[in-house]
């Protein structure tokens, strides 16, 4: 037996992930695919790779009735998501927001650093930040998941175990990352013209990237109260992955081995977890779940260092959703999530 | 139940493609997979993407018994895939040979066109080239089958209708095509280093490139026995996908609607075929086993114009060669192949 | 001495490549480079690569009075550029037109294939085509350059010796071009954005392309007056560079050598025309004024292939403008165009 | 009158992009060009772009007297370079020596890092590091300039103003790098394969990357003796440029107009650095001997962040060592290095 789902924003590339993951999942029907600009055009007019795949017509919003369906994906820009969760909340669907609406701990927080208001606070109440590795038993009773933000993904599951098991000063932590182009979003601007971004490279987003708060709340739940995170994003010439070179200082006398030991522990029984014994690369886990991590110590300089990738899209996005309805609906986690690496 | 698979060839792109693509098939298990220089290693030394989720050892390929396996899949270089098939022949195995040492006609055209001898010409006899679109009851029955070349698979599927039809003066054909960079190997050379193709783009292998023959050869069978075709090769900065820009001098009167026709009527049942109304990308195709194809006639120059795109490594080699597999053994086309393109 | 020039539209990959190129050119001072959006800010604010090396203020262009001008150069979308035509025409400045509003050889033909009016017809009987090969005598005392567009430079150029020395049909003529995609302007669209263009491939503008007539028409009057072409362009996932394939059937008996003396005979003395022994690649000309050109025979197809490759902005584009400008002063004429080529 | 020089080793990119800039050098007149594997061949045989522009024979080392030039450049893989310095040496020409053979203050320091023997102790008496902006007086003096690596070049430069003020504390600085392939040499192994580096990105070298210390060295001798540098490179899918993003506790209470004016001080003068307003990208500096800069403090985790970007090629290496080589002979320090960069 199957759900109903709905997708609530077909234009961008978060839209178009989830139904590359969710068409062939095999407990999922996806029953509505909604856009306010292309109402009554088919999906694969949009997205023109899915012509004869995945032939849905896509319809407006106002025509999803959240009684319906049994959950909703919102695919929608920040700011936008919070009108959908006011609106579907306390109907029969579950819903899972992909933007960065919930994610944050208060609705102040939001507004310091997304520098608008927030109008849904109650929201705020329910969500659960849907990092399975971190929030899993939580997620699993959710009605509301906040799917987090790509480059917190990366970055929290890389420090993740320095944090809990007490081994890195969460004072000292900076998390050099760097993205891929479809981070930037589907519209056409300056940034992302292709003469911009081919046979370069820049940072951007100094000192006050939303995902910084994003990263410093998690992971100062996690037990690291007095986290600060010096983020710093960069875009790569490439349409997916992630990888965070991330450096912390140890709290105690540290060795390679006790460095390596705090990961293994920590992801033994994760089934999207891949620790490496050499650095990876964004390819390695290009259209996957996967995150890999290469945990190291520099015995010379005294300081830890992780590199970890994952693809933007899946685990920054749309397939840690998919996890996350995986683990509402009390499915085997890995559902629809074991293609294996595009490469090359 | 499923049948029990070896792979000959492990190293190069094809073997790993081989892999992501028969991994997750249902009726199949991949019991070896050979490699003279990396035996008694893991798969995944050679492929990391592959690390934790395909974890197979590596075997000297003398420890392949034909005898024991199903079906053997040949993934070498011509020249050294006669031998096997040589050796693997007259056992249980049936074979699938993804190199171009029985493609041809004739042992004689092989050399002429190869540049080296053929030392197993029986093979000529029993060999059945293995575009499903062609030969879809001859595979069937195969014991060994020549699995097309990637450049071929895109001009012959983009030609097809025409001189079947007979609507195209078959020595009037051009194929200019463009590949991405795997279909030059992953052997590293010159050619192949980053910087020589990266914001790159050149012709190589003018007026005598070996698919050539094999092009000419498969449309002389299939209706057009005085077919000449000039096929100029270029190399695009991508990893896959291969497009192809066929044009042709109709025989006849001509009009957009008896093109589009005769496209419409080969490939009405084609599950891999995609008619398109507008010119197809390889991003449209990427890591799938579908060719989109874009077929038109310029009234002003009465010339017909038909655009291809398949991805190299797929369509081009290992996911034909699965779709071959499939149909040996009876069971549903697309089995194994459903996979939705990657875009971006 | 040197003279005064103005550059009407400084926003495009156009105006910032003249820039390049005229800054250090010994006998030009750009005394004004405009700009109607950015009139106020500096050049580099927009072209930041020029920040403290090319530092001009942008001013409107109602503020350029041609009387004060030597020399204008238009770097203007088609449609605009007409009006700025018409208004400068007949004062002191000669104009180079880098669009396409008088490349053609009537108001019709423009109004037919551009589907726009043409208000300024008296330009046609002043303007000369600037492509230097062609029209270097006209061009010396030419008041209008009409600058040639990027695809017909490369097709011209790889066409011309077979026309005017009768050696080739010139009805048979196809000209398969690929292009980088600073060819589709600076503006962001989606066509544009990074994840629509890298790592992937497509094709173009069939049957209809401006650039189709202005090459026919510029063949037709070199000594191929029934010539019919059909041109094809593609899209790289290059910054910069266009190659041409250019397929023609003889006229006559032909032979290779036949085939490489006619490109001989007429490039000994071009200085920026290359002939090869090898098909060039886009980056050996990459940044350069060259048009590098391999012309063969194919004996088995009897059809002659030529490939040509330029960089659009400078041979396509601002090159070939400030050589046109070399010839109207009588400079020499490499002036400021001899830098070798960027690679890698 | 110009001088006399000499390039050995002519198959890398180092040895091209010297050949670009010192062809138009007006003081410079290339006599000999070495090559081992092709003497006897046309530079242009090797480099396809240089064809008909810059037209050298290459000849063998051996031809080549020291006697006979004023100044030698040797563009070769360390460990080879120490044999051409130690027979170069004493006579008439100068040396500018490209390798890392010696960066460093003693013998012992290479061979613990470099791995191997040096064979020419005497050297490091002689060779002044030769980056302008640190010892601009001991160049101009210097008979053996070791060339500084592409990735210190980049760390010092965004580094130095924080020692030599002492408002960084020198025990915390932290570089990760992002550098083009050309880093990675010409020579073809599966790391530089066009498909392992395309729509990729990957850390490497951790903890142990040379370039280290040759960083930490020149930053102890500004003013830093207790530095240590945790420098991380990352291999980027594109030609050229590198930027690094540093960052250093401060030692001081500190403010964004400290950093900043740090900075300014440093390198009011300097030809060949740039102080931006905003992060530089590697396109703003490409085929160019300019350094972009951008430093800033961030309030809120009280640390330092520098983004610095460079040519690899040319302020890495071709364009710096032209410097030195102005400096040495007096010339005017930016002779020949005044191409505006390529953008796109």
């Amino acid at each position: 037996m199957s759900i109903k789902t709905a997708i609530i924003g077909a234009s961008g590339f978060t839209g178009s992930e989830l139904v590359r993951i969710l068409h062939h999942h095999p407990q999922v029907d996806i029953e509505a695919i909604t856009s306010e600009s292309h109402a009554g055009r088919q999906f694969s007019d949009i997205h023109p790779q899915l012509f004869g795949l995945a032939d849905y017509e896509l319809v407006p919003g106002a025509e999803v009735n959240a009684d319906d369906f049994d959950l909703i994906y919102l695919a929608l820009p920040h700011g936008v998501s919070m009108d959908f969760v006011e609106k579907l909340h306390g109907k029969r669907a579950r819903i899972i927001d992909l933007s960065g609406d919930f994610r944050l701990s208060t609705p102040e927080t939001y507004e310091s650093w997304y520098g608008k208001n927030h109008t849904f606070r109650q929201g705020f109440e329910e969500a659960v930040y849907g990092l399975p590795e971190l929030h899993r038993e939580a997620v699993k009773e959710s009605r509301l998941v906040a799917n987090p933000g790509c480059y917190p993904t990366s970055v929290i599951l890389a420090t993740l175990p320095l944090i809990k098991g007490g081994l890195a000063d969460p004072k000292t932590i900076i998390a050099d990352s760097k993205s891929g182009v479809t981070g930037a979003g589907i519209k056409p601007k300056p940034l992302t013209h292709f003469s911009n971004i081919n046979d370069n490279f820049m940072a951007y987003g100094l000192k006050r990237h939303r995902h910084t708060v994003e990263i410093e709340e998690q992971l100062a739940q996690a037990g690291g109260p007095d986290t600060v995170v010096q983020f710093t994003p960069h875009l790569l010439p490439v349409d997916r992955g992630i990888l965070s070179t991330v450096y912390a200082q140890p709290h105690v006398e540290m060795t390679e081995e006790m460095v390596r030991n705090a990961f293994e522990l920590q992801y033994a029984e994760e089934p999207f977890v891949r620790l490496r014994d050499h650095p990876p690369t964004i390819k390695d886990v290009r259209a996957t779940n996967y995150c890999d991590i290469f945990p190291t110590f520099d015995d010379r300089t005294r300081r830890i260092i992780v590199i970890a990738a994952i693809d933007n899209l899946v685990k920054g996005a749309a397939g840690q959703a998919v996890h996350n309805m995986n683990l509402q609906f009390g499915w085997e986690e890995c559902t629809g999530l074991e293609h294996l690496p595009i490469r090359p």
